[in-house]
């Protein structure tokens, strides 16, 4: 039987680690935080990381537990959609789900601030420059560097949420039998800004996730409160045309007002910011067990996945509410509590992680074909007609969040088995609304 | 264009870095070999290795080609098939290929030894005790821990060949879009051992490679010259049975009487190896690009297999042929090399990854199932009359090494779908001596 546990530390501050602390906060546990960086709300730029993300049901679920819902939707944009953009600047919107249903623009930072904010007055301690030098997994005990002195602190579990390149994960990493992954896709990418209207107005629609999909790659923006949008391209690192063939400022301009034209009359700032923001990559990373004697790894420490199911701090927050909810239904027995999430939480975050890898070429390219663009019509008829019966894999994933990753996974899978069938139907773009309808949802029945 | 190279650093002082050492010693270069370990010639015992070696063609040919076949044949046992016993201890021996086609069992401590003595005649200096703390790969500096003082070693090229576990990849790793993995296996493996007989005989077959299959585990055995044969489990670390499972010297004497009573009988010491001996993990590590500026990993550093197809010390070796043929062919042009040898060698390594890791399964449970012994039997007398038209996996990968390992699998698997189709034949037990070969050896050309 586990010794009684009264003292959890977290290391990495960010998203998931100040939610995790503060779900921890709530139970009764005297919770530290340690963070690496200074802290941010004394103000510093955080390179590297996008600006905005899209929170969606699954994030917003644990906001609502933890008491933070109302306080998080003043600080959001609804996007109900995809507002699609030719290269002649022609749009065509397509919703994301029903009436109502929306993802969320949000700043990361500002949504960081409200977590910390909200653990401190939890009690949560929060530790800044603390750089995590090692870990001692049989004695439970935490070395950091502290402005260049070596500290150490101990505690009863330590939860490791400090992102993608993870610490803590790196030191289980050495020990045996510790299976890990790391790939890199062919793109990276890099961020850019499209100026706020006068009077902070929006100069494109601000209730829609914008995509400027073109085949290989793809430029997306996504609004801010102040009126601005973050503009993202991914973008191959090599090959025709690539970020190493856009070497000049001439370079630049030449690709954004050929390629993408309406984009490029708002982006006054472009071969700037091309010039001085960092082109970043893109990595999935897989690891199992995330549990080593009474350390954990969460959040992208544990399953960093890429950004195209806008799901990696909605999959991360899922991470701390299935924690929680593992200790109300073990009575905080811990050793029963580590193992059940490692275990019942791996197949999820696989899931998500292929789902982010294959939706990539969704947005950049299919978006654009007709014969996706009637697949999703014929899907949306479905769902409309029989809403508790065909739900489109997207909705799944964003709106749905009762349904696990893995349960949508295998769904939409069965979904395109018999999508595929439906589109061998003769003169399909003609007909389809005569097709059977209550026929192809009990397909998925059996 | 590459500055001129005269100084190379290796990394690591086995098999792959000392074989490796000798062809750029032969080349003219000056080869410092680095090693954490002591010498091993001054006597020590190497824990969590295997003590033998399966060595085969495509690791006989480098051999040759630096002029050490001779003094390498003088120090193997020629195994030409697989000896199996059955519970009860009756055997059936299937031989690997044609007459005269062996794999070679050869000591690991033995044959490092060769070579690391071959390399110093060459001038290759070999520092032992010298453990690699860092690198610079854009200075090409090497930092290494020696007794405890810190020194610095710069290199024209350096070469990671230090394992499975490498210190070169893991500061690989750190750099940005170094794709890495590491996956276990469920199964650990523990080293045995059957005696000799009186007067260095041997207590069953020398020639064979002995199998002990039991589906989901099995026990293997190679000769030594001594008259001993080292004897592995491949066993699960967890379930019924396990190393989990045998804890007491009871529950070990108990489970070989019972499930391998003839080894049974010639192993004296089991119950005192069995506590004394490690459990060692089985891992398989791919990563890429193995180039960082000036620095490359070869061997176990770059792909580290699993040991059931027998080609993991013969798939470092022919890393070091190609390596070398690439220097012959591109006049010594470094960075044409590095280049060369990481796109064209990587689909080969990814394809021996791939066979080694089902080639468990064949020897674990397969071998001694009536289906696939017929498969043999079928496609041992395809390659009697047609031997340069069909010539079966295990041959190609073992026997064959002009064919690349991705070329082995690809026509592999060809062979598979046709003889997964043969299979199909009426009463195909009784009438495959009628098949018609010439038309399935066709099917294999279309």
């Amino acid at each position: 039987m586990m010794q009684n546990v009264e003292k959890i530390a977290l290391v990495g501050a960010g998203l998931v680690g100040s939610l995790m602390a503060i779900y921890l906060a709530k139970r009764g546990y005297k919770v530290d935080l340690y963070e690496r960086r200074r802290d941010m709300r004394k103000g510093s730029a955080d390179a590297g990381r996008s600006i905005n993300l899209a929170l969606s049901n699954r994030g917003l679920r644990p906001l609502k537990e933890v008491g933070l819902n109302e306080a998080a939707k003043k600080m959001v944009i609804p996007m109900q959609g995809r507002m699609m953009h030719d290269h002649k600047g022609s749009l065509t919107f397509q919703p994301y789900g029903r009436l109502g249903q929306a993802i969320n623009s949000i700043s990361r930072g500002g949504l960081n601030e409200l977590l910390m904010n909200e653990a401190e007055k939890l009690g949560v301690k929060i530790h800044f420059d603390h750089l995590c030098t090692g870990i001692d997994f049989e004695k439970n005990l935490l070395s950091f560097d502290v402005n260049g002195k070596e500290i150490e602190q101990s505690a009863d579990i330590i939860i490791g949420s400090d992102g993608a390149f993870s610490v803590v994960r790196g030191f289980m990493q050495r020990t045996d039998r510790f299976n890990f992954s790391q790939y890199y896709i062919e793109h990276g990418y890099k961020e850019l800004s499209i100026p706020p209207a006068p009077n902070n107005g929006f100069k494109i629609d601000k209730n829609a996730l914008h995509i400027w999909p073109r085949g290989n790659y793809m430029l997306i923006a996504l609004p801010n409160l102040d009126g601005s949008f973050t503009v993202t391209l991914f973008f191959p690192f090599n090959g025709q045309p690539s970020f190493d063939t856009l070497q000049t400022r001439d370079d630049v301009e030449q690709f954004f007002k050929e390629v993408f034209p309406d984009a490029y009359e708002l982006m006054p700032t472009l071969a700037d910011d091309f010039q001085t923001n960092p082109t970043s990559s893109l990595v999935t990373v897989k690891s199992y067990p995330w549990v080593k004697n009474k350390t954990l790894i969460i959040g992208d420490a544990s399953h960093a996945i890429v950004p195209f199911y806008g799901q990696g701090m909605n999959s991360g927050f899922e991470d701390c509410r299935i924690l929680n909810a593992l200790l109300d239904q073990h009575q905080d027995n811990w050793d029963v509590v580590l193992q059940k999430f490692n275990e019942t939480r791996k197949p999820d975050v696989d899931a998500i992680s292929d789902l982010a890898l294959q939706n990539f070429i969704e947005m950049r390219d299919l978006v654009a074909d007709e014969d996706f663009l009637l697949r999703k019509k014929i899907e949306a008829r479905l769902h409309e007609l029989y809403p508790e019966k065909w739900t489109p894999l997207y909705s799944m994933v964003t709106f749905n969040e009762d349904i696990r990753y893995s349960e949508a996974l295998n769904i939409g899978r069965r979904q395109k088995e018999i999508m595929d069938e439906v589109m061998r139907s003769p003169d399909i773009e003609n007909t389809w609304e005569e097709l059977d309808f209550k026929n192809i949802v009990e397909k998925l029945e059996v």
